[in-house]
Order: C-alpha cells, then structure tokens, then sequence
C-alpha cells in the first residue's frame, strides 16, 4: 500500500520533470496540450531525472522509518528536473520562494522558471535548497559526500553517482574514501550507482561488462554491492525498498557495533547499483529511434513538438496528473505525508546549509607560536614549520571541527607537528605505522594521493560547516584548477543566495614552490595555478604571499576566521632569513603591503627608486640586492615595497581588496622606476596594474617558463652548461632574473641618478653571477656563502 | 641458471641506482668510501627504482625469448635512477651520449650527471631513450600505453603502475581503457602494478586492503591479475620470470585466436601486481627507523652520510659490484648477452621515438570539403559540422594512423560525420548501438567521459608515432589544463634533443564555447584554458580562433601537417553567419590576421577607428556594429581587423609568430582608438599587447567571469531580472558588454570626430538593448530579427 504510494509520488516528481522542460502553460493538463502551451526554447536533462527522484523519494520512506538525517547529492547534476521535483513536493522550494507556491500558479512559475532567464538553473545550484553541489562538471559527488559526513556521525549521505560521471578519473578513485571514515566518530555515505547506460551520446562502460565484472569491481573497492533492477516498474520499487532498508540496517549495525565496543574498523559498506533504464517513462521509440532507455532521452527527448505534440501529450497524461494533484494544483494530500517534515527533509536538512551548523574557530594566541626575529634578516628559518605548530593546536583546540589535508606532502611541506593528532588510516595497519605521523582510525590529517579526492573531502567538510586546509605541492595545484574554479562558482553564486548561510572559506597552502623546484626540474615549475585563480570572481579569491613564518601565521590566522572565499597562500618550505617580529607581521598581513624601512634607504624622501617584491623567495633576492646598492651607492634612496595581498594592487573598482589610486601611487610612486620581483609570471603583474599612474614605470621580474636565459642577460650563455632541467636554486633565479645580482642591475639601469656611474658595479655583480653559475656547475650547490651576504 | 643473470644484472641496475643517487666519485668502489667520494647535495628517489629495474629486465627476458616488440612505461617515474640504469647497461645511453661510456669513467659521468645541473633529469624526461612521459606529475602512465598500443597490433606495452599512482583519479579510471582494445588491430599493455607499499610519507590504499578485494578491483576492471610476491628475492624472481611467461603466452594467444577467427573479443588481459618492499635491497633499519619496505626508502634512504658512510659503502658493496663488472668498469659479458639487441631494446625500439615511424597525413583536397559562400553575412552554418566531413575523409584515407578523441562530445559537438567509420567499443552490445554513431570494435572514433583518459591516450597515440585531434567542450578543458601542460614540457624539450624526431602536434579543438553556455549556465562559462596555456613555451603553443567554417578547415588542415605543437583551435559549433569563401579564408589562416573589407568602410583611407575581434561570436557582434555605425555616420572610417591566430598579437622577440611592430602598428594604427571584441577575459589581450605603441588606446571587451553587469552599463540593470545563472545568447554577451550594441557604443565614445554626434544613436542603442533583454525575460529565447540586421 505505502509502496503504491511512493511510485504515485515519483510519478508525481516525473510529471514534474517532464513539466519544467516543455510547459509554458496548462501545468495540470486541465486542457488538451496546445502549441502555446509549449516553451519556445526546450531545454534541460531529461535521462537522469527519473533516477534522481526514484531514489530521492526511496530516501524518504527510509529516512521516516529509521528517523534518519540524510543529504542528497545527486551526482548527475545535470539532472536537475529530477531533484526540484522532490524538493518542490515536499515544500521546500515553496518556503525559500514563495511565487513556486504548492498551487496551480505555483505550478506554472516552476515550470516556467526551469531553465529560463532570471530562473532556476538547468543543473543543481546554490539556488536549490539541498544542494551542496554544482551540478555542470562531473566526478565530485562521492568525495564531497565523505567530506560531508566526516565528523558527522548520525549523518548519512545518500548519494547518486551517475555511470558517466563514474567514468572521470576523480569519481573512479574517490570510491577508497572508505578507507578514511571511522564508523565511530563519522558518519555514512550510501552510494547509490544510477546504472541507466548510457551518457549524452554512448553507452556507459559500467552498463555493459557481465555482471560479475561490476560485482567484483566494488567488491574491490571495499563496499558490498546490492543491484536492482527488476522488468516491472513495481518490481524495482519493491527491491529498492528491500534493498534501502537493508543498506540503512547495516549502516546503523556498523555504526552501533563501533560505537558499543569503541573498536573502530572498516565495514564492507552497503551500496546500490540502480540499473533503470535512462529516461525511464518517456516513450521507448520517436520517430524510428529509441528514446526511453536509450542515450537519445538524455537531454530533450522529444525537439521537433510541432510534430509530436500528441505524443508528449500522452507521455505527459500517462502520469495521470489528476490522480496526483487535487483540484487546485496541490498534491494528494496521503502523498504528501509520505515526505518527512521540517528539518528532516533532505532539502531543508541544516547540514546541506552548513553555514547553519557552523562554529567558529577556536584559534590559539599567536604569540605562543611566533618565531623570536629580534632584527630583519639575522635569523632563519623555515616558513612552513611554525605553522605546523600552529595547526596542531588548532586540532587541539577544534578536535572535531577542523581537519588539515593533503596528498601526501605534509611531511615534506614541514607541517608534520599535526602528525601528532594521527592520519587517518581505517585500512589495515603494520607496527612500523607508529612511525613518526602514526596512523590511526581518529587521527585528523587526511592524506591520499589524488588531490582531486582531497579537495572533494575539503569542500564537502567546510560545505557541511566546518573548516579546514589544505596543503600541496605549488606545482601540482593545477591539476585541481578546474574542480577549485567550480567550487569557487559555486561560492560566488551561494554569497548572493539570502537563506545559505557562509560556510568557511576553502584555504590552499601551496608549498614547495616554483623557486625551490630545481632539483626536480622543469616540470615541477608552475605558478600558473595563481593566475587560473586570479582571473575570476572578486568576491571570493584572495592570494597571499607570506615573505617569512611570521607573516604566514598571521595570514592563515586570518584566513582560518573568513568565509565564503577561496584564500591561496604561497609560501616556500625550505629555510630563508626572517624578517618580521609578530607585532610587524599582525599589521603586514592586515595591511596586505608595506614599506620595509630595514631594506630601504632615507625612508622619510621621496626615493629614486621603488624596488618591490611579492613572494618569500624574490623577497630575500630582492632585499639582498638592495643591501649591494646600499653598499655601493650610498646617495641612492630606495623604497622597498613588499606585497603579501597580492590583490591589492588591483585597482579597487575590481577587488574590495584594491588599493586606491591615491594610496598605490603613495607606495610606487607617480614617476619613479618600479623593480618588482614576483613569484610568478610577470604578465600577472602587469595585468592587475596596467590601469595604474606608473606603470609604465614598472619593470617586472618573475618565473618565464623558460629553461633558456632571458633576453637581457645573453652574456650569461656560455656559462650554461648542458641543458637539462635540473638546476640550483640561485641558478633557477639567475635564469630568470629574478636574482639579487639581476635586480641590483635593474636599478641601475633604470635610476636617471646612476646613469654613467654604474658600469664598474655592474661588471662586478656579473662576475658574481658567473661565479655563482660555475660554482653550482661544479658542486651541484650553491655557493653556501652567498646566504650570508 | 638464466635466472642468476637475471638477478646479477638486477643486482647492477641497483647498484648503479644507488651510485646515481651518492657517488661522486669512486663509481666501482675500487678504494674504499671516503667522504670526498659522496656527492655534496643528495638528491634523487631511490624507493621505485629497485622495481622499476626488476620489472625492466624481466620485461628483457621475454623480449628476448619470445621475439617481442615492447616499449616500457615507469609510471613512478620519479624512480629514474631504476630506469636509467638499464638503458645505460644495454648500451643505449652510451649510443646517444657517449660520455657515458661502458667504462669506468662512463660511470662516473653518469653518477655525476644523474640529477645535477646541466645533466640528467631527477625523473624520467625525454633526454632518456626509450621514455615516451615525463615522469613528474602522476596519473598518465596507463593511458598513455593504450594510446601507444592502438594501431599498432604487435607492440606491447609494459607499463609500470606505482600504487601511489594508481590512487590518483586519471590513473583509477585509466584501467578501464581496455574496452577500447581490439585484438585483432591493436597491441597489447601489460600493466604491472608495483605494490611496494608506500608513497612519499604513507602506506598505498592498495597494499592495505585484503587480498581478495585487491583481486577483484582488477577482476572488475577486467583483467586477470597474478600476484607475483615471495619472502627470499629468488623466489620472487622465479615468480615473476613464470608469470611474465603466462602473461606474454595469454596475450600471444589472444592475438592469435582474435587475428585467425577476425572476430574481435574483450579478452581477460593479463596483468600483475608485483609486491615486493619498497626501497628493495636497501638496509632495513637506520637509526631505529626502517628503511627497506617502508616511505622512509622513497627518497635518499640515508642522508646523513657523514654519520653512516660505513652503513652506505656496505650497502654498495652488498650487491658485488666487483662481480658484476669487469676491471674496466664494464658489465660482465654474459650478463650483456641478456639484453635484447638493436632496435629490440626498450630504449632503442623506434616506438618510444615516435618521430621515426611518422608517416604525414594523407589530407583530402579543401576544395571538396569547403562550403560555398557567394557573399559574406548571407549564408549560416554550423561552422564545425563541415570539419566532420573533414575528418571523416581524414579517417578514409589514414585508416591506421588517426584518430579522433573525445569524451562523449564529438556528437554533440556537430563532428558526426565521422561516426561514418564507427566509434570503438569492445564491450557489450545492443542492438539499437547501430543507431547514429555506431559502435564498433573498429572505430576511428574514441570516447569515454573522462578528459583525462581520452588526453591520455590522443598523448600515447601521437608519442608512438601517429596523428589525431581531440574535441571537447571548452568549459570543461580545464579539467586537463595541468596535464596538457606536462605535455607541452615534454614537447618544449624533447624539441632541443636531437635525436628525438618531431612528433604531430597535439590539436584540440574547444568547441561549445562560453558565449553558447547560456542554457549551461554560469559553471559551463570559462574561457581559462587559453590563459593557462598562452602562459606556456611559445616555440610549442598555437591558439587559433578561426570566424567561419572555411577558416576551420584552413586551420585544422594546418594543424594536422605541424609537428611538436599544442594547437588549440576554438571554434563555436551552432550557426553563424559565413564570411570567407575558400581562397579568401586560406590566405586568412596562413596569415592569421587580416583586415576584412567587408565589414570596413573607406578601406584605403588610414581609419578613425579599429574594430577588432578575435573569436566567432565576438566577430559576429563586431561585424554587425559596424554594420549599423556605417548607416549611422557614413564618414565614419572603420577598420575591421580579425585575428585567427591569437599570438600574433605577441611581439615578434616572444613568439614566433609575433608580428612585427612595424606590422603591428600596420593593423592597428600608432593612434587611433582599438576596440577590440575578444572571446576570452580581456586582460589576456591586455597581456599580449602592452608593449605595443597604441596600446594605450585600446579597449578590451571579453569574458568577465561576471554575473553582473559591467559598470559602464548601469543603466541595464533595471532590466536584469532574477539573477540565475540563466541566459540567452545575446543576454550572456550584453552582460558582459561584447554585444554588437556596446560595441557600436564604445566606437562613438572614443572617436573624436563623433563627439557630441553620437546621443541619439546611442539612445538608440541602449533601448535595443533593453527590448532585447525584455524579449529574452519574456520568451526565453533572443528576438529572432536580431540575426538578420
């Protein structure tokens, strides 16, 4: 009896479907179905609708029979009609906007706004309560899904992988997040595969190997898999029913057994393998082509409706619309108690809002974990490794509310004092895992190697309220550029949605940076994943660059109590001088740029020169040339500027973090040269500046991708030797200029006041770069001498 | 007795590994280790290289045995000195690098060099004979062997899978390229994955999990894997020498069962997980922590020398090398006898030098493929539906060496025509598969919806010798950005080694471009992938923007000719107006620039205005604001300059086809104002120009990553209404203001001879603007009247 409901209720949500992609009018069907009643312009994913609320109103009946808390994250986002579908019948939609009103004028706005300009997205978008996922690019349901119920331990997230999206690289690994969630402190992900075969124009792999294949596939990746299918529609209801309250009932027998007995282990989890036909109840055959259970239902089954429109017409009444609304456009009163109510709904659930649920940080004072710099330049250190420390007692502080994450460089990026909470590992475990950063099914560092699987858990962490970091090598940041450009969409677009609370912003630590990949060549070197970021939304992205450890406290300090962006913070692992005490880094990292009187010359003039840097590593070069000129030209007056928020040169008509005119003018000056040694390429100086007084005064260096020597610096050429990739870090400089001898002769060469008197100085700084080249062509290090200049 | 030559000559590999990562000198340990013999800066991975050299001579023994063509992938190609080691013993190194001689100082230079400045790489880099990948950024090893494979039905690729490798996304889902093997046409991969248990700093998912779920993820990607492990090295190598028979005797059989009965199957393809410690042969235990068999052994297993230099030199001596090499420092001669011979060797077989088995494609003439366009403006195409035809006449004339990519787009993507030769799939089928686009196990066609697969294997194919070109949608492009980008740093350097011959190019085509994701939405918008690339080697990198299907075709029939490039070529694929006919858009692509007559006014004259464009749809606006400013101000002299090829733009002195500034200033003038329309963010143009001498006058209009409206048009934004992701296509381009209308407006703002002329044609302007939001808002869809101005 309740199962002939729930099929009532899904066909209910197939109306709906079918509705929002071709009904202009006549939403319930009172008329026979004219050519007025129809879009002009059809558009949305019919194939995977069917499924997403087959399950969806599955979700349901169990989340009411068990009293469960549970997410939904429908993995075939594009599917969007599918997942309004529910959310509209159980009242969600309507409470959040009241003109998609549970009526028959309710009925025709929804329609009408699928898809439609000023309306609701034609995927899964902050928009739509529920949601916690863009649904355009494919292959991060699961690991949002883990991400999600980490720390969460009565949630369970249901979760929809669509056998396309279970072809891209992100989803087929992120099926091992098993081996991070411990049944005792976390909760549940179920995953549901929707096996409907096919994608927008091909068959799915997964549909058509034997069964056995796909059984023992995620029997290998750690679940124990259920299918169902069935040649009746009643028949798959049936079994899917069966099946949910199986999968539930281990789920709460996993989580009881760990939680009774305090023995964390892992569980061959339950999942479902869901083979329905793609499209399931549109016609099985248009116009000599299948369309039901064929990949042509995917998109718009039926375009040319001129010609069809008898045939829509009976698809759509085949649902018997008037069996499932009453008069005035309402749903069936005894299906709509089949939705669970208030806060338990899937789409009004508080954890799919995490900025609902989210606490703040409890963050450890500073001084505590500074570094002593009692003067600029006397004393070094490794960035990296005060902040360690420093995020070790943040998990101290916060031990369920924040995690630290990353594919496996932790240890390298010098931040292993977290090790002393564990790394999670639920897999089986050796004595030598006791080892320094031991292993444990509590430990709160999560470390796979696939970024994309890292990033997935961190975005579905924060997206569920809590907080975290993520830390990896620079020079592979960019294989996540696309996944971190969608979630960053995804913040850009929920900032302006009045009911989503803002969540903690997404922090990226990226380390072992550009300038100290010179042992491992040319293929390490990418800063690029700085410029994929930069050149979107304003709101939400922010860059730093820390020039030493304390400047890096401060900075993720502040970045650790933001919401709603993705802050990017560079900074180099190895040992470089340090050069501010906390009090002068608390102020550098608010302001986001200053004048560092230690490195400048007759502070309170207007100088002769402005030189600049932005990043730890052209820092210390340019402060190291600097102190040559100061040496050398004792009449000549240097500023030295140096940057930490790199958006700040921005003009502040484009980024809330933009200087003003006034202001940048007051730290380069109008006229005076600029000498900017950047950690990137130099263009993107150039790009956030051109529209600024000086610019044509600025002279930037940086990183040119380029294993030849640059064009101002030819007669360094017969001094490279060989070509391979490998180089030393003041070779790797040298080769792009951004060098302290290469800026010093910059300066100059650009200063009016030195002109004809820098010749012997400049022979001199030559030398010293043809000594370094030699000295490093010989040793395969660099000179030790030349860090004690 | 075979086999104790076979451990010898294993033995030397790692002996030689080890001497890479210490030895400066003393390189066969005639003297006893003194500290001066130790090189000064430690660098180098030693954990995968002990398996990486196991599976390396195994791989000899069946080459030899049974008359093989193999090609060997490390995919932990940080593990070079493993790899390295048997190339320089089968006396490849020595043929291309004869400093590396077969003597005692030949191995001193090649201790030396290994990973030192201006020697050999710290990973795998095509300096190395016989590595088709840089073995850097992790995942690309399996595809890159299918792709390998394809087309050439008697290579075998043994491809080494690290499993740390083998948790990142691209490499997870990469197994499942078997379904896209045909017996009878391709060769075979033979993985191998090296269960050595730990990555940089923790234990692998896959050595932590039991046996049988190990067993079955294989089974479920469709293999039949052996487990080749043991307790003393002899077993295990006897292991492997039985399971390398049974895997190259299965693979032989299936050929020959596929080629005899030219019936096409999905065998169970052999392959084998090799666990063995990592860090093989290394101490076990250094200072109370483990070495051997544990992350410890990833890197420089001791790096306090000065301290263990007893423990190093026991270390070295363990594997005899006194035995192993004769007096001169060359290998013993019956362990040579082992190595396979000539162009058998891994390191010498023509297949990993691609460049020596390129045959040019044969193209079909243009002139048959070409439409007709009498007139530009009066004819509408879909301007890549004619490169379908393209193609497929492509695939007819080269029925094994090309083949087109994509993942699930290509339909979509109006390509079909080149489903006339079938899409490959050798797994189940259906049969409604015949409908369009029919599968076939001899398809040119290959699509699986993954990006990184399908660039995987487009890689592998044209590494190995071939040609092809990948289609995808431009927002999606990103997902590949960080491996397209790895690719171009292979291209940038295995262009300088002189033994490697060029390669075909790696073309790829973006199509369903950001101004045609209106429907999509916001997170189907995002121009970023030119960006990330543009950054990149401007001896590799090509981004082509042809306006119509003529330039298409011009510009993919010279993209298909070129070598040791990345060209990407944007192109929209729904219906646009045509300009050039065929003769004209030869000239137009070959020159990648040129000023159009047609869309200018008083063309001899030196103009008032440049109206540029670069990109379709920017064109088509750009073309039709000239077309009303010329009825608005007939003495107005317009200039309309179309750029094909976007780095021309470039100075001449950073890229190849940079033009001159002489040339430059030819185009776009030395003074007037440049209103430039262009497909991507706008800064970009910025980037490329801002050294030019007009560059200050002019004006960028382009993407903007932007939901609002720009704020030179506030006075749109009454008419904004609902702010979903949801556009039209003319909404999408007044947003963000490269519609034809702010085109038209920008040219009476900056040409003096206007001012003050231009109110009412403005006012004009602005209400069309308007009346054609108001249509998107009330229909969904742009007036139809607009495509006929």
């Amino acid at each position: 009896m309740e199962l002939k409901k729930i099929v009532d209720y899904w066909k209910a949500c197939c109306y709906l479907s079918v509705g929002m992609i071709y009904l202009w009018d006549n939403p319930l069907l009172k008329e026979p179905l004219r050519k007025e009643h129809i879009k002009r312009r059809l558009l949305g994913h019919w194939g995977a609708s069917p499924g997403i609320s087959f399950t969806y109103v599955h979700a349901n009946r169990v989340i009411n029979k068990y009293h469960l808390d549970c997410i939904f994250i429908p993995g075939p986002g594009h599917g969007a009609p599918g997942f309004i579908a529910p959310i509209y019948l159980e009242g969600t939609l309507s409470e959040y906007y009241p003109h998609f009103s549970q009526d028959e004028e309710g009925l025709k706005n929804l329609f009408r706004a699928f898809s439609f300009p000023g309306g609701l997205g034609s995927h899964c978008t902050p928009d739509l309560p529920g949601s916690i996922q863009e649904g355009g690019e494919l292959g991060y349901s699961l690991s949002h899904a883990f991400g999600a119920v980490f720390d969460h331990p009565n949630l369970i997230a249901i979760t929809l992988v669509g056998d396309g999206e279970a072809e891209t690289g992100p989803l087929a690994t992120a099926w091992h997040c098993n081996k991070f969630l411990n049944p005792i402190r976390d909760g549940a992900v179920l995953p549901v595969l929707l096996l409907n075969g096919y994608k927008i124009n091909n068959p799915t792999i997964l549909a058509r190997i034997e069964d056995d294949e796909l059984l023992n596939l995620f029997r290998g990746y750690g679940y124990e898999p259920k299918l169902v299918d069935g040649l009746e529609k009643m028949e798959v209801h049936e079994k899917m029913a069966q099946t949910m309250d199986w999968c539930v009932e281990r789920i709460l027998s996993f989580w009881e057994e760990a939680r009774t007995s305090q023995k964390p282990f892992r569980p061959k989890w339950p999942m479902i393998i869901l083979r329905i036909p793609k499209g399931w109840t549109a016609p099985r055959e248009v116009d000599g082509h299948y369309i039901e259970g064929y990949w042509r239902s995917h998109q718009v089954p039926i375009t040319d409706v001129d010609k069809h429109l008898k045939v829509l017409e009976e698809w759509l009444r085949s649902y018997e619309p008037e069996k499932l609304f009453d008069e005035r456009g309402k749903l069936r009163e005894d299906l709509r108690d089949l939705s669970p109510k208030g806060s338990k709904r899937m789409s009004a659930n508080p954890y799919a809002n995490g900025g609902l649920l989210r606490i703040p940080l409890k963050l450890p004072e500073l001084k505590e974990l500074a570094i002593s710099v009692q003067e600029p330049l006397k004393t070094f250190y490794e960035n990296t490794r005060p902040l360690g420390k420093f995020l070790r007692e943040v998990i101290r502080k916060n031990p369920d509310n924040f995690r630290v994450f990353g594919p496996d460089e932790t240890h390298s990026n010098r931040l292993h004092d977290v090790f002393e909470f564990g790394k999670v590992w639920i897999a089986n475990v050796l004595p030598e895992d006791k080892d320094e950063g031991y292993l444990s099914p509590f430990g709160r560092t999560v470390e796979v190697l696939s970024e994309h699987t890292v990033e997935g858990l961190l975005e579905g962490y924060i997206l569920t309220g809590r907080h975290g970091l993520l830390n990896t090598y620079e020079g592979f940041a960019p294989i996540i550029s696309s996944m971190v450009n969608q979630f960053g969409k995804w913040l850009d677009i929920a900032s302006d949605v009045p009911w989503r609370m803002p969540i903690s912003s997404l922090n990226l630590l990226l380390t072992s940076v550009v300038w100290r990949q010179d042992h491992n060549g040319f293929t390490h070197q990418d800063p690029g994943f700085i410029n994929a970021i930069v050149d979107k939304w304003p709101n939400v992205v922010r860059v730093y660059f820390p020039p030493d450890a304390n400047t890096l406290l401060c900075t993720v300090w502040m970045c650790l109590q933001s919401t709603n962006r993705i802050n990017i913070i560079i900074v180099d692992k190895q040992s470089h001088p340090q050069y501010l005490d906390l009090q002068s880094a608390i102020k550098h990292a608010e302001k986001g740029i200053g004048i560092w009187d230690f490195a400048s010359n007759h502070v309170e003039d207007e100088p002769d020169v402005v030189v600049a840097s932005c990043g730890d590593i052209p820092t210390k070069e340019a402060i190291y040339a600097c102190l040559m000129l100061r040496d050398a030209f004792p009449d000549l007056r240097i500023r030295f500027v140096n940057v930490v928020n790199l958006l700040c040169l921005t003009p502040n008509s484009e980024h809330p973090d933009g200087l003003t005119d006034r202001d940048f003018d007051s730290y380069f000056t109008k006229d005076k040269p600029v000498i900017f040694n950047f950690h990137g390429y130099p263009w993107l100086i150039h790009r956030l500046t051109y529209r600024r007084t000086n610019h044509s005064n600025l002279h930037v260096r940086g990183y040119r991708e380029n294993r030849k020597i640059g064009i101002d610096a030819t007669y360094l050429t017969p001094f490279l030797k060989g070509r391979g990739g490998i180089t030393t870090p003041l070779q790797l400089a040298i080769l792009n200029q951004i060098d302290r001898f290469s800026i010093a002769m910059d300066v100059v060469e650009r200063v009016p006041k030195l002109q004809g008197r820098g010749g012997s100085f400049k022979d001199k700084l030559k030398n010293m770069q043809i000594s370094a080249l030699e000295y490093a062509y010989t040793y395969g290090v660099d000179d030790p001498n030349l860090e004690k200049l």
